[in-house]
Parts: C-alpha cells; structure tokens; sequence
C-alpha cells in the first residue's frame, strides 16, 4: 500500500511508521519534518497535501496536540487550540480526503484514553478525544467506495512515560507494539467505525 | 434551588423548565426569549449572564444546536458552527459558571444519541455530542466546592418526532417525561461525571 503518515516523528508516530515501513511505502509529512510538509491546523495546507500526494491506500494521522490547563484557569482559547489541532486537523483531514483516497482505502485517526477516563488538567483532551471517537463512529457510515476509517485511543504510551508519566499518576503505560498493532489492525485489517482502545 | 435554565422554550427546555417549576425558581434564559438574554455562543454575553443572574444553585442547559450536511459536501466551516453553539456554549457556561455558582450546585448539559449511534448526515451532531460527555466525565474530577456535572443524551424527543423523526428512521421516540426524569436526577440526584443516556 501507497500510505500518507502524518506525525512520523511523534513518540507514537515514529514506532508506527517503522512497522509500516516493513511492508508499505509510506509518505510522511509534518510541519518541521517528512517528505512533504503540512500543518494540519490549516485548511489550505491540507488541500496543497491532498494535490502533491496522489495515488492513497491509506492515511494515518498521528499528529495533533492538547495541552495542560487548571481547570480553575481554563480558558475557552486554550480548548479552541486543541479543537483547530487534534480535533478539526483530524476532520478536515477526512474530509477533504475522501475525495482523494483510493477506492476501499483507509483513515486512521488518534484519539486518547482521556476521552473515557479523567487525569488532572485534561479536560482539552477529553474534549477533543472524546470527540474524534464518535466523529470515527458516524464517518463510517458515510464514506463511500469502501473507504474505511478508524481510531486508536492510546493509553499513556511507554515511550512517553518517561517525559509524561508523573502526570498520569497509576496509569499503565502501554507497550508500543501493542499501539503499533492497533494501527496495523486498522490500516490492514476490515473493521470501520471502531475506536481500537489501547488502554493496558 | 434557584436554577439558571438556557433553552427554556425548545422541544425539551419546556418540558425540564414546567417540571422543574414544581419545585423550583427558575430563572430562564435564551437569545429570543426568557427573564435574561444570553447568547451562548457569545463569551461576553455569557460573562455578563452570571454577573446579572446571582447566587445559583444548578445551571441546566437545553440550548445548543447542530445542523445536517451530506458528508460528501460537508466543511470545515460547519462543523465549526457546531463547535461554537454545543460544543463550546456548554463548555463555557461551566468554564464560567464554575466561579459564580453556590457551593454543592450542579450543571446539567445536553449532548445526543449521536455521539453513541449513526444516523445519516448528522456526523456532526455526533462530534459535539462525543465531545460534551467525555467534557462531563473529566469536568466531575475537576469542579471543587462539591459542585457536580452530568449530561442527558437525549434519543429523538418525543415532542420532536413529528419534525425530524423522518430523519431518524427506526429510532424509538423518548417519552418527554423520561427525558425529564434524566434532568430530573443530575439536578436533584447526587451523582457526577455521568452520561445520562435516554435513547429508549
Ligand atoms: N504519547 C502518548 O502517551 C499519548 C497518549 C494518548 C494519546 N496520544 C495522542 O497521540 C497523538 C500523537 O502523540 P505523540 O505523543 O506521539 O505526539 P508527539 O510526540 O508530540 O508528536 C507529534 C507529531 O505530530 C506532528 N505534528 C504536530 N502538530 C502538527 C500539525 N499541526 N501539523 C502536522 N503535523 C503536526 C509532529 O511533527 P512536526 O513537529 O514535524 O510537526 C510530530 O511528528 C496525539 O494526538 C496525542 O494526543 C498520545
Ligand atoms: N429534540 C430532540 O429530539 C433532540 C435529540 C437529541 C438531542 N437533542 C439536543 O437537545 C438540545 C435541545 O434540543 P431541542 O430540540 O429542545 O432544541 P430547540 O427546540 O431547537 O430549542 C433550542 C432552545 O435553545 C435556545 N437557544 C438556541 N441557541 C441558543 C444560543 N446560541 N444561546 C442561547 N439560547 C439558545 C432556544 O431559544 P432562543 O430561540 O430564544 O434562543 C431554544 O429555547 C440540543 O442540544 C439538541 O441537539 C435534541
């Protein structure tokens, strides 16, 4: 498979594309790295990604941040940011690509355990992953030409509990490969519509 | 209790708001109608809503909308316009209310069967949807002075059915009174951090 990465140089992204590489081509596109440059926060951006890529079988997006605020202090600017990266960049990503994708091709999107179970300061994530796990879910139905699309909820990601993990205190961290299964299940498997919970 | 209720005279604002007459005051709030004018959309409506309305033992809203679009043609742009009613009015009430409201108050917002079940066009319904229970869920951790948050997912509304229930074929009708009873138990009940799912 010809397959669009966007994020390879993440914690998560970085493992993936290395499984990926195994067996597909992959095309790996960031805003300071990759084979094509994107910011998946601009529309425009995006479109000029769908125009140089041709020919798609697959597109993983493992791209997209949310920050951490007191929920005391929290303020609608600071949702509004995660809502532009990791939850619009996400749609717009689907929906301008459905145009684009190979017939019986794949989205695999990211969401976040913070979608179903709380930690301190993170209501931005649960906001956004909580909504990009039901967006999956209603897309499904509404894609065509067997175009398929899904998500993977990661837990606290081993690779990132070293630099994450005192703020998600009891959190199990998660074996990459068990991440990495998630997406390969996704991206070469039959499901659509499912949000693969990789929670430990 | 002195409730602050937004959306009093939608297909199920008016039901919550005659019921909890009963046992209430209720201070009613909408664009068009109600004792106070508040946008939710609009940030500084909403700051200058609390300053008006004092000493509040439980917000419930039953404001917010999301409109229908063919995936295929669906923007950006309408999604956005989700995000700001639903979406974003509901997190900034809180947000907001967090600071105005009385000690051991609550908040009661409104998400939909849509963020759990697919229904043609409607995937943007399901984001926001999606967005405001898992907003909910982390929002409990977070709130201090015991003030609690719970959402009611309404399936299509009884009151409704004649409207849209073409739009939803097969979906059960909710008894309006069952949808109230949901209502009913975040304002008056003692749990938080819950979805109340009302889908028949
Ligand atoms: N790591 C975890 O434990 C964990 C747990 C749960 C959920 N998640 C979710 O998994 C996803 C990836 O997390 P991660 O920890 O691997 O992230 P990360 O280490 O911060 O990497 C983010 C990747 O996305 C790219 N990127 C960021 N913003 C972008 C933009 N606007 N446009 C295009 N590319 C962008 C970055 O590349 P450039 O810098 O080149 O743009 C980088 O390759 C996120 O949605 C995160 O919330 C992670
Ligand atoms: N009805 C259903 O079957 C159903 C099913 C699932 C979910 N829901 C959800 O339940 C909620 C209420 O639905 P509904 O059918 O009762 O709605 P509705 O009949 O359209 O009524 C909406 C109410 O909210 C007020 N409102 C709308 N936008 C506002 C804004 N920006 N600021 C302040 N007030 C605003 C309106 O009053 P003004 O015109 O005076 O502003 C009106 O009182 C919505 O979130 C809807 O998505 C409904």
């Amino acid at each position: 498979m010809k397959i669009l990465m966007i994020g390879t140089t993440g914690a998560i992204g970085a493992k993936v594309r290395q499984a990926l590489l195994e067996k597909h081509e992959v095309i790996a596109a960031g805003r300071n790295s990759g084979d094509v440059r994107v910011d998946i926060t601009d529309e425009a951006s995006i479109d000029q990604l769908y125009k140089t890529v041709g020919n798609i079988d697959a597109v993983v997006v493992t791209a997209g941040s949310s920050g951490m605020e007191s929920f005391q202090r929290l303020q609608a600017a600071d949702v509004m940011e995660a809502i532009h990266s990791k939850l619009m960049g996400q749609v717009n990503i689907v929906l301008k690509g459905q145009h684009y994708l190979n017939s019986n091709g794949s989205f695999t999107l990211t969401s976040g355990i913070l979608a179903d179970e709380a930690a301190r300061d993170t209501v931005t994530g649960a906001i956004v992953s909580g909504a990009v796990n039901s967006f999956v879910m209603g897309a499904a139905t509404e894609l065509q030409r067997g175009i398929r699309i899904n998500a993977v909820s990661p837990g606290l990601a081993e690779d990132s509990a070293g630099a994450i993990g005192h703020l998600f205190p009891g959190f199990n961290p998660v074996p990459m490969n068990k991440l990495v299964n998630a997406y390969l299940r996704s991206i070469e498997g039959v499901v659509t519509g499912q949000v693969f919970r990789v929670h430990e």
